[in-house]
């Protein structure tokens, strides 16, 4: 993998670049669709890649491991196979999902044993054999095993979770090392940075993750809920200290807003559920504000739901049409939605890097931010 | 609207045309998918025309009128305004929904009382107001009112709810002569044989139906859980009866080889919801065969969905995948069920025509008939 800088932005740390991988190359700053169980819910991979051009997509360990399970994708031939997706794949490594939605967890120093949360099953994660189920997988961007750390967090269960993430780190790296791609092209292990809301932890951490000299690095434990300026601190801390030439991954952020202030703050690749979960509610994000399509104010509006959208969908449905089958709870609506959503996000994304290119990106951005954040 | 006939087969009553609209020219035999709230479920209008290719798709009245009801299509300019699709709707007249849905509904002679099964707001339809409802929706179209009698059903009440019928059909056509359509283009009224499964009301049914010389004539009451046989001998009792130069369509029915075999009785239309529902079930209709994806035979079957499919979903994902996204409970599964399906049927149809015109009809019915009914 290789992360090339096209242009830095004068007036902020934005970054415009490429990741090349074997199965193509990224432009940054990129948004990457999540594809939880092997699919970006509701949406045909032809149109992730002929609509919304989405240069890469992630999938989750934790989903994926259950379902279909690991048998099956390695005898599918890797998840680029299974899914029918040739383009670039992230896996997250399994550890939030974890702490997200499984049963009856406990986390030791050797990994999390847990309960899946579809069947009560018995499994256990840890630093090793989440870095063989990547292999299995075979995405092309891997990342280390960490705990995120939930807001607030008191002080001492921080640092100490950043200690078990930073020893994880470690034991990721070794197998990584001992094991080959299974797959005949090449994969990239990414190590998080994590410290909560503490500055000195944030630094330590970063630190630590940088003297690693990998591929691209991660900053997680962030939009868990921490107020935004606090979370822009971390990241701005957090980027002055992670490698230039490194591509910087910014996990789980967030709103159009939250994208535009941390790619000024030197991120490069995003990943959030916000554009598929909200779009399956009804919520819109456009270039001119939010939209909640189930409010009857817009039952008879029959503009069409973005003419300035690059998705089909935005030139092809209205407004009244799109409320009406929400309102009905018809499929086709989340659909709609998720098209849209993602479709927007990856114009942010590219519409910024075209900005810091030509060299006006904080003067757009300023724009762009009071437009994306109101309420249509 | 006009019906040409191209050809009819020497050892069948099966016969290949078409049906001229001002939205388009349908091919007959033709398969209509089932767009109930004006949208087919799970699958784009652009995919509906450029993937299955389909001459026309169906609205269902008693939903349209509940939501989003008649004043917001108005507004639109019509349903094909509303719902983005240009070529041909038939939408039937709301009466079959009235009695499979809404609750505490009351039939008399001037029509039907019935509550909303959304909000239990109460409502009424009657032959006059079901055509005027479907003329603001705008169908190409337009289903007379009827009652569609359960099976089975005593022979006293299908004479009453035939001659319930008929008077009703006498009303809509003066209703229809009435009013003008709304919005530029023609639409057609389709008069409805009942009469269950008593052949000599299907008799009487069918002749009534025939002096009103209408565009075409459509059967009702039939494929509502009556033996096969008794369906055909009543399809076949009436199509020998129907105009020969008019389109007749067998509502409601049906599965593929209830299709090939009503096609050999003389039928030009269809719709049913088999496709689409089964679909969302993990049912796939295949030229093999039928397929129940979520049988665990699949879990590790990764051939093509179905190599001589024509839907791009065919020729993209596996059915292992497909199987993994039914367990998952991914929206992505019943949309490529829906597509594959639809699809399918609509192969089924030309594929008919095809034969009809090339003079091998019986022969290709009797091997398909086969294949089709089989459990893969």
């Amino acid at each position: 993998m290789n992360f090339k800088l096209v242009k830095s932005d004068d007036k902020s740390s934005a970054r415009a670049g490429f990741i090349e991988t074997d199965h193509g190359t990224i432009e940054t700053p990129i948004f990457m669709p999540v594809g939880t169980a092997g699919t970006v819910k509701g949406i045909h991979q032809r149109d992730i890649k002929e609509d919304i051009n989405a240069d890469i997509i992630l999938g989750n360990t934790y989903h994926l491991y259950l379902r279909p399970g690991l048998e099956i994708i390695e005898k599918a031939g890797g998840l680029h196979k299974f899914n029918a997706w040739n383009r670039p794949i992230l896996t997250d490594s399994g550890g939030y999902q974890v702490y997200s939605l499984a049963d009856r967890r406990k986390l030791t120093e050797e990994g999390v044993l847990f309960h899946s949360h579809i069947d009560g099953s018995r499994h256990s994660f840890s630093a090793e054999n989440v870095i063989e189920t990547q292999r299995i997988i075979g995405a092309d961007i891997m990342m280390a095993f960490d705990e995120c750390t939930p807001y607030p967090c008191d002080y001492d269960y921080a640092k100490k979770s950043m200690e078990i993430t930073h020893n994880w780190l470690k034991r990721c790296m070794i197998r990584f090392d001992e094991t080959e791609p299974k797959y005949g092209y090449q994969q990239s292990l990414f190590p998080i940075v994590q410290g909560s809301t503490y500055r000195d932890l944030r630094k330590f951490s970063a630190e630590t993750i940088a003297s690693h000299n990998s591929d691209g690095n991660a900053i997680g434990g962030l939009s868990v809920g921490e107020p935004h300026e606090l979370m822009y601190e971390m990241t701005e801390l957090v980027c002055g200290i992670l490698p230039h030439d490194k591509p910087r991954y910014l996990m789980g952020v967030g709103t159009p807003e939250n994208i535009l202030e941390s790619i000024a703050l030197g991120i490069d690749m995003f990943d959030c559920v916000m554009p598929t979960r909200n779009g399956r509610n009804g919520m819109l994000f456009t270039k001119n504000g939010i939209i909640n399509i189930k409010n009857k104010k817009w039952q008879d509006d029959f503009s069409l739901i973005d003419d300035e959208g690059n998705s089909f969908v935005d030139q092809q449905y209205t407004k009244a049409y799109l409320r009406h089958l929400f309102v009905a709870k018809e499929m086709l609506g989340g659909m709609i939605a998720s098209l849209h959503n993602l479709s927007f996000y990856l114009w942010l994304v590219r519409e910024s890097r075209k900005h810091i290119i030509e060299g006006d990106f904080s003067e757009w951005k300023g724009k762009m931010i009071i437009n994306v954040s109101q309420r249509l």
